[in-house]
């Protein structure tokens, strides 16, 4: 038998001999076997687990052609992550988890003041993709190997688990971009209203997006992720890619948030397709694999996105906030199945008696 | 403006001008609400958070007609949660939520043993409802009385949100039964493979329980919950409906768990309207109003009572155990609700610009 095969059957067993009928915890079962193949143990830990938001401009977003808020609320709610008013900083704080904001590219000059963003800018926004590029190459890997590397640097300081958030005025356009120009599918299918947009501003952004779309010929970019970043990236995109693929090379327990994180998830998926990387866990073959989905945001294209790629999130709650807030929530709900599997009382153990 | 009505502006105010888009917290934004008109404030709070499990026997588990395990295991599983080896032992500890277990009618006498069950016996099991009612009329009213007693003492030592779950072998069938009469669908809607029922156990446990429905003419009782208890109930579900009562009563935060628990919450409605209970939030009618369902039970027929109902619970994870474990896990979710209403900066104390 093979060595991953038996993992398997030895975490089975374990689950299968809790004090409970076979199969009664449900999704946290299917958690609990997820983790003890990534980290390759029937007992495993969760040890200073993180939220990482990455924020960045979008140079589209100074149109107002597809966003209901203006860019400089990027920045303002940098801040607010900063000074604690935030739901991620309410959520992260009843949980536990470490919050880490990441500068990625926003168009505002953090370094003046002494706070705590990590500052990691590739550049002050990103370009209008309705007139040219994004991002050159350059930039698109720059932001991907920083993700890399500040991951690398919390794996380091003992984090084993992460979820990934996102801030970006506008970034559901770029988000919508990716995913159609990965999937093959239209447009118009992960086209939502984003932070609140109104009948008109939804024609108006889908319009606007397919104009970008043709312009890139999108279609010809689908096995080309660091071109496709490039084209329609967002910095806190790219930069959240590198993460993942940093967090899967680890082992670490890695959570995806919303529809942003879960384009971000997309890009690193063909990287890790495209340069052949190899899953540590024997029989998987892609970086989904390794991710569990935290949660089914309320974006219109979040849903058929999962669907696309036959994942079941655990948390259905109609949220559309991003900045990790799903993934936050969601991390409850990872540590039980951790507990179950490491606490609870084996039949033998608690001598109760078995199915008849 | 009614009272009610005012509060209810005011908390969607203070939730609308939280820094984050209209809506985007989706199901807490809902939460937040109930929380807040329950509590009648917009600043609530959360105090000594409990499980209580009830625990009871039923007469038709000692047939082996309808259930998967042997009616002992409710008293070793009793034990277990003493023990603290149960699932539902493992995330009260992780959520920090006090845990206690009623012995409503286990068929064991714990009195003997020192272990920390509080005991609230009202007999041994209940009679085989295949052949004679499960209980008195006098023992379903001092099980209910009980359970408004020992919901009324906690309230006492301050704790203000309750989430109710039940472990009794057979109590799947009951539960069926009690849905059944009260929403006038046939048993086979709601009847499922409770702890594990294969096809064949699954058809005679169908078989057995419209028998059940048909020798006691329960679809006379809809609007006689007392006697259907009598009948049909156990003596765990009959003492939850009581403490469903006093915690609404005192406006508790009140969490359903799963299948046995939606009963015993059916049951507690129908007495709050046919005893012409009043809710002290204006607007409200029902027992139903005051509830959080915590989840949805992978028990075939939850789903379907729920629809019934017209209540959406907050987790869906499949899972099937009971022991309240639902409702433990949908805790933090309700925390989280109550914390991003009480914390998180608004648009104006954080400098944040809103939409255009």
């Amino acid at each position: 038998m093979k060595r991953g095969e038996e993992l398997k059957q030895q975490l089975q067993r374990t689950i299968d001999n809790k004090t409970k009928p076979l199969g009664a915890l449900g999704r946290l079962e299917e958690i609990a076997q997820q983790i003890g193949l990534i980290q390759h143990t029937i007992k495993p830990v969760i040890t200073r687990p993180h939220i990482v938001v990455f924020a960045g401009d979008h140079g589209i977003a100074k149109t107002g052609l597809v966003n209901a808020y203006p860019q400089e609320v990027t920045a303002q709610m940098v801040l607010n992550f900063v000074y604690g008013g935030a739901a991620i900083n309410v959520f992260c704080r009843q949980n536990q988890l470490t919050l880490k904001v990441v500068d990625a590219g926003v168009n505002f000059d953090f370094t003046s003041n002494p706070i705590d963003v990590i500052d990691a800018k590739i550049g002050y926004g990103t370009k209008n993709y309705l007139n040219e590029s994004a991002m050159t190459i350059t930039e698109a890997e720059q932001a991907i190997e920083k993700g890399r590397s500040i991951v690398r640097q919390l794996a380091a300081d003992g984090c084993n688990c992460i979820g990934f958030g996102e801030m970006g005025i506008g970034n559901t356009s770029s988000a919508t971009l990716i995913m159609s120009a990965i999937t093959g599918l239209p447009v118009v299918e992960f086209t939502g209203r984003g932070a609140g947009l109104n009948d008109d501003q939804l024609q108006q952004k889908i319009d606007t997006l397919q104009q970008v779309y043709d312009k890139h010929a999108l279609n010809t970019l689908c096995q080309q992720p660091i071109d496709l970043l490039s084209r329609v990236g967002g910095f806190e995109i790219a930069m959240m890619a590198g993460a993942y693929l940093e967090a899967v090379h680890l082992n670490m327990i890695v959570l995806v948030d919303g529809f942003i994180a879960t384009a971000a998830m997309l890009i690193a998926n063909e990287i890790f397709r495209v340069t052949k990387q190899q899953s540590s866990v024997p029989g998987w073959t892609t970086l989904i694999d390794h991710c569990i989905f935290a949660h089914i945001s309320h974006e219109a294209g979040h849903e058929k996105i999962l669907r696309h790629l036959g994942v079941t999130p655990l948390l259905h709650l109609s949220m559309r906030l991003g900045e990790g807030t799903g993934a936050a929530l969601a991390m409850p709900m990872i540590q039980a199945a951790v507990n179950f599997l490491n606490e609870m009382a084996s039949f033998e153990s608690a001598g109760i008696s078995n199915k008849e």
